[in-house]
């Protein structure tokens, strides 16, 4: 990470933080001595580097000054046909003229939130949910709206009350924002029933979904998950990414959505920045025509899960009695809670001086929930660290708890003229 | 250009076209029969490709892992130093600190006009301007307002005057947006005279200036120009890109502004897509830390230049008497003018029909003006085939002028209903 590394950052409060917080995450996550669980990165090192090298002679020896050359708005289209065979391995069909590559999945989130969101309206998101897509429909004034989850992913009972909801009080709802796979940041999956209830409540309510989806091929669970794009596939629009799966350093997304949907991001696409990177696109483009990529993305799978477990039991052996988690199906990340009174954002701080690092749960909810809630990264540590970690929070945890039982309060509560 | 061409596109009227007629114009380029001097490319083929398959496999050698990997949203900080170098060359003083890492110039404008521009805020401009700028400003819903330019560049008197008009109309300006080097269309410069009067001008209204400088390394005068960043810093903020000075594949640009304006542009950043692809920021930083990019630049502007007057005397020969244009101080473009009721958006399905593209002038105007002027790229094809296109291209001019004279009245007037 190359921003200048600064604790001090660490020193504020939690309230109105967002997109700065996370920046100092990622900055702290640079120090050598932290153990950032903070972050979202996966393991580039797991990548074989001199099949990489191999990839990038093969581009420049192919079509070097193609490569370098400006691409179309839509974006390179041997690749666009690559990214409609990815999603195949992941169950969802597609043809290539439906997709547009984005910079990263967050760029076809920010064209989402610019081509559906006025001021005011409404996007229903999971609670808690994707920090990156809060800021993007946050930047276009939508209002995000929270439906809770559990161990089964969004509830479609809670989701159609809210709908009833907002409609009594005469709020436009202009889409569901869902990762129903290995969810960012709780870890846990839309079971196979509650997807089918999903995908009648959004009928009924003439519901736009939009699925983002950067974590289904790293499933530790071996199950196959319909994609909502497969049940309705006239009511969604599907995101997707190569981040979690090859490099996020390319920058590659991309959007799957039909007719004018498509259209109208391809000129936003041109007006945000032209277009893609010809080059990136040409590096994935073989990449997964060339490299037996689903071997690459098997080994992460294997990798991450074995991390996820080492993060698992160290919070078993180190605050077991203390904090709750569910189970990640898969993905990058757990979601934990700890006792009444905890403040997270309030304790980074301090963590952040035991040499440990995470994000606060607040930042998953545009509501101000989460206060006790918080999300831990295994995919960028190995099992040492991630148990060092581990360690390092459960000293913080178990002192907070202590203060917080000997007060009764939270620290906020304790120290209002504190900041 | 990957975007299946279709001459069919170019059967519509120009009315209302912006972004689509460019789309457009790609695609026709990718048609080896149709000489396009439509687009606006660089010649990546005059690129040393050995020089690019060394920087690529250095990238790997030194830090694959970390080029793969995320970036901070500021852009990569060793890179940001080799930017500021370059506009040292230019003539501009920044501090690595000061700039933005965005996808191109393009989305550093669209930032910016993100940032300024409430629906209906005025936006100033230079008559004819830069077609992405428009297409950025207007996705904010800005009013772009156009200034007159000469050969001299733009005309502060005028643009006084405007100002006048707009404050007693009580509209909002909020920004001038320019193009001073080698602008794109009009291929002129702004004067060392008129840069001192628009500084004057911008203090006297206390005017924001966008500095859009993508070509000032592509000059054929050898002229130094001082950018309007080093006479009025506080009031500017400057935009750059590695486009036109390496690859347009590897969408690097950035912006230059201080505190709290880049402050907020690396917030919208992170919005947008997170960050900047790490692969492409190590590709350009070993490519301008290592190769001699200078002598690059330097055979570039020479290239440029050759085809530039390949380009003007074709002009001269083919239609000397019936076109006017501004002899370019640099950059990629010639802007022509034909005679009265010659209609250049009208005009171009017959052009492709003699396999010959460019860009219509209306393109470039917010405000339907432009009609008789087109736009001609001279830094993708060779000397010959500019000759063939101008060549081409005169054949349709003539015959167009023959019709106007018979009929005394532009096509358009004369088939209201054929379209």
């Amino acid at each position: 990470m190359p921003d200048d590394p600064s604790l001090r950052r660490f020193a504020y409060r939690t309230a109105g933080l967002r997109a700065s917080e996370i920046r100092a995450l990622f900055s702290v996550a640079s120090r050598p001595e932290v153990v950032s669980l903070a972050g979202g990165m996966p393991d580039t090192g797991a990548l074989d580097m001199d099949a990489v090298s191999d990839t990038l002679a093969q581009v420049v020896a192919h079509d070097g000054a193609g490569a370098l050359q400006y691409s179309g708005g839509q974006g390179y289209e041997p690749l666009r046909e690559q990214l409609v065979e990815i999603m195949h391995t992941d169950g969802v069909a597609a043809h290539p003229d439906d997709l547009v590559v984005t910079t990263g999945a967050q760029q076809g989130l920010d064209l989402l939130a610019k081509l559906f969101c006025d001021p005011g309206d409404v996007v229903i998101a999971e609670g808690p949910s994707y920090v990156g897509a809060l800021g993007a429909f946050g930047s276009y004034q939508a209002e995000v709206v929270h439906v809770p989850m559990d161990a089964e992913g969004l509830d479609p009972g809670a989701l159609e009350n809210t709908l009833q909801r907002l409609r009594a009080q005469e709020q436009v709802v202009k889409l569901l924002y869902t990762v129903p796979n290995h969810q960012n940041p709780a870890g846990v999956s839309l079971s196979a029933q509650r997807r089918q209830r999903l995908a009648e409540v959004a009928e009924r309510w003439d519901l736009l979904v939009v699925e983002d989806n950067p974590y289904g091929l790293l499933d530790f669970k071996g199950e196959a998950r319909t994609a909502l794009r497969t049940l309705i596939p006239e009511r969604v629009v599907y995101v997707g990414t190569l981040s979690k799966i090859f490099s996020p350093g390319i920058r590659v997304g991309w959007v799957a959505a039909s007719g004018s949907i498509r259209d109208k991001l391809v000129q936003l696409k041109e007006a945000a920045d032209l277009c893609q990177s010809n080059l990136t696109q040409h590096v994935a483009h073989r990449w997964f025509s060339v490299q037996p990529w689903q071997d690459q993305v098997a080994h992460f799978r294997e990798h991450y899960r074995k991390r996820c477990r080492a993060l698992t039991d160290a919070l078993s052996d180190e605050m077991g009695s203390v904090c709750e988690w569910s189970e990640p199906t898969g993905g990058l990340f757990v979601w934990a809670r700890l006792p009444e009174g905890v403040d997270t954002g309030e304790m980074l701080a301090t963590a952040v001086n035991h040499r440990v690092a995470y994000v606060p749960g607040r930042a998953f909810y545009a509501d101000g929930s989460g206060q006790r809630e918080l999300r831990l990264n295994f995919s960028y540590c190995d099992e040492d660290r991630l148990r060092t970690g581990v360690q390092r929070l459960a000293e913080v945890v178990h002192a907070e708890i202590e203060l917080v039982q000997a007060f009764g309060e939270s620290r906020a509560d304790r120290r209002p003229d504190d900041s």
